[in-house]
């Protein structure tokens, strides 16, 4: 018998009592391999979608399978009236399994293994996204077996074509504002700190990509016949792209930093005190001197400062060999991440004011945009916010933190324009989850505590 | 009845009277279609090369035509015991005719026009280079007919893969040295100062060229990840090639220019007499400011001064669209036009060095080489040029012209390494012959004159 005045440690008692069999119903999903990039698979991600629907269903869901021009939508219902309702995303296609011989098993046959002392799910999806998205779902299942009803009002949104590319979602999300609009949105498909410490993601830099083209004499010349007195347009491109940064690491286009909002001081006061390894970071990837701002740590670098990087360049002749060409162009991909308070426009439009300027005599530039979308941040002083971070750090007993990104996540930005909704970015993954790659796995503790996690979270977003 | 001792102005004169014959004999050479890029025209190669030896037997050469990998060699001897002997090269093969729809008549199908109002000789070769190897031809036929002898000893090379790179004239140079070794070579591949004034070009460029890669992180990052922390190898590429030149337009390279001789004296006092049109010279590839060393005019800039240029740049992401990469690598190929004296080994040095001091912690430079060599001088006041310059100066009525070539001529660098000759380049090609475009023509009066002006050289360099 469900008990609607249950205490929370109830809940969480039935958790604990019941994981194994929540492990199994993961494993269910896990054997469905549903690979969205690879039309073969076609049908499986369709009879994933079907499983969760009947999952939700079987929770009391208004739940069903949406088709898409690819693979289907799966959407449930259990809003409530009054109190808040959350919309809840996660995504159930994976990443294709090759190379298949650097597995140690089928990918789509999930074990329980053992890593550095700890338990680990090992399956293709296991931490990307299926073993995050039932997080939720098994938090929901504890709910209704020990109260019969959520705290809160829960639309839950579960997508097929994450892994490629999301092409279907933004349109589905044009279509059904008015139905997947919450007061804020649960996104569970990122990292932890730490293996101990949870965090919530609240900064998302921004994008601004530009392609710079130069042009100088009408053709190709031969340096033999023009070399010094002819306009070089790679030496120009050259000039430009060495232009864009100070010696100290700044971006140094005129009036880039002017709405650069610095760290929310108990974000910055935090980030002092959470362990963060730059040796690590950079290491890892053979580098050893953090290349940005000198004033600003790796962390500040990557997340919450923005940054100009040359993407791509080309000009002459690039073949084998050699070619004593000046070719009559030469050209760019340039980025800027953005953060917070940055408007893309006006980064775009002082960008290309400082390059017109540095045009000489006989040559011009155009310039063919890429896109460009602001940061995302969400008030590090929001009520859904501190409620969240409250609950995981009871969770964890570690203080939960407060973290960025420093690439987009483009769900979110949707979220934003087209439901007006913030989104909490909640995950229990870790950096070595191998997730896109052989062996993927998913710490059994993440699993567990990520359950009791949610339960957590809802429980404190239902407070008055 | 050939008088050994007729006077100049009697060979002139027989030059003059049997000038229609002496374009008969060229248009014979020009039906034949020796294009030597293409296999399909190795019989006609062959044919214009027993054609030519066939004409230099007729005037008492001891000639032959000589197999190689590629297309075959002509000698012709008819050396002199005493006195000077000299090495005339040219070469018999011609650049394909594609678009043949651009051409107003058959290229192989010589015939005279007019433009201008200048006769014009009108075919593929007619400039390039079989009407002027053929000045030089019709002027030993006059003195065969008029004197019975040459004034100098003459050893003929005509060669067959010129617009093929010439693959064999180097093994062939090394095998032959001492059969074509002479006092001096005489090479008729180049054009007039313009068309009134001729011209001997006596400096040509040298050249240096590398490539350098540099390599930053362990792999390529998304610039999400690591944007601004991560050194991006091309913005450190780009910092490189932008310190290669100063705002005044010179080479910042350390020592650079060291070793450049600044020109003789009365070169320099010519050259400001002499008519060249920078505007021009510019405003015909759409530029209007000189890009090189401000204090230097765009005559000096391309021929007797040295330069950097950039020949092509790669790395990161080149196709459609975007990609926020930071790569792990980028590369760029550099090359120096060297002039006298510069050591194209201290200059690679030098370049390195520099490059070197400007790779930040983290990143790695390799070199890989692409050739060398030296700028090739001929002294400005030497006996042969001297010579020649007063034979030239008589012909055409007009100061003859002491020049530089901004690119490299293999031959003349070949004959100075393997031979141990320096080389006067003397020619009567126009700049609006459309040598290697449809159309291609030669100034009559430039064959005409021609002819008159070798058999003026010929009898200045018998001078004791």
């Amino acid at each position: 018998m469900t008990n609607a005045n249950a205490p929370l440690d109830a809940v969480l008692a039935h958790v604990d009592a019941t994981v194994e069999d929540s492990v199994a119903r993961l494993f269910d999903l896990l054997r469905i391999a549903s690979i969205s990039t690879d039309p073969a698979y076609k049908d499986e991600c369709r009879k994933a979608a079907e499983w969760l629907a009947g999952e939700l269903d079987g929770l009391g869901f208004d739940a069903s399978v949406r088709s898409t021009e690819g693979h289907p939508m799966v959407v449930g219902h259990a809003r409530a009236d009054a109190g808040p309702n959350v919309l809840f995303y996660g995504h159930y296609d994976v990443q294709p399994v090759d190379p298949l011989e650097l597995w140690a098993n089928d990918p789509f046959a999930p074990r329980i293994g053992e890593e550095n002392g700890r338990k680990v799910i090992l399956a293709r999806g296991a931490s990307d996204d299926k073993g995050q998205l039932m997080t939720f779902v098994e938090a929901c299942r504890a709910y209704k077996a020990v109260r019969g009803a959520l705290p809160v009002g829960v639309t839950v949104l579960f997508e097929g074509e994450e892994e490629a590319g999301s092409p279907s979602l933004k349109p589905f999300l044009e279509a059904t504002a008015d139905e997947l609009k919450a007061d804020v949105a649960l996104v569970c498909d990122t990292d932890m700190w730490d293996e101990e410490i949870p965090s919530i993601i609240t900064m998302l830099r921004g994008l601004v990509a530009d392609e710079i083209e130069i042009t100088a004499a009408s053709r190709d010349l031969h340096s033999g016949m023009y070399g010094n007195a002819a306009r070089n347009p790679i030496q120009v491109l050259a000039a430009i792209i060495a232009s864009l940064r100070n010696p100290d690491g700044s971006v140094a286009v005129p009036g880039f930093y002017d709405d650069v909002a610095e760290l929310a001081p108990q974000v910055k006061e935090q980030w002092q005190r959470l362990p963060f390894d730059d040796k690590a970071y950079l290491g890892d990837v053979g580098l050893s001197v953090p290349a940005g701002e000198q004033s600003r740590s790796v962390l500040e670098q990557i997340t919450s400062r923005p940054t100009c990087e040359i993407n791509g360049i080309s000009g002459g002749y690039t073949g084998d060999g050699f070619k004593t060409v000046i070719p009559a162009k030469a050209s760019a991909k340039i980025s800027f991440r953005l953060v917070a308070s940055q408007d893309p426009a006006k980064i775009r439009d002082a960008f290309r004011a400082h390059v017109r300027s540095l045009v000489p005599a006989d040559c011009t530039v155009t310039f063919t945009p890429h896109g460009g979308s602001p940061a995302v941040a969400v008030p590090a002083d929001g009520p859904f916010l501190t409620k969240a971070l409250g609950a995981l750090t009871d969770e964890w007993g570690k203080e939960a933190a407060i973290a960025g990104s420093g690439g987009s996540i483009p769900i979110v930005g949707d979220f934003k324009t087209l439901l007006g909704m913030d989104s909490l970015l909640i995950g229990f993954a870790q950096t070595d989850d191998r997730i896109h790659s052989p062996n993927e796995k998913y710490n059994l503790e993440s699993y567990h505590r990520g359950i009791r996690s949610w339960v957590r979270i809802l429980d404190a977003l239902a407070e008055g």
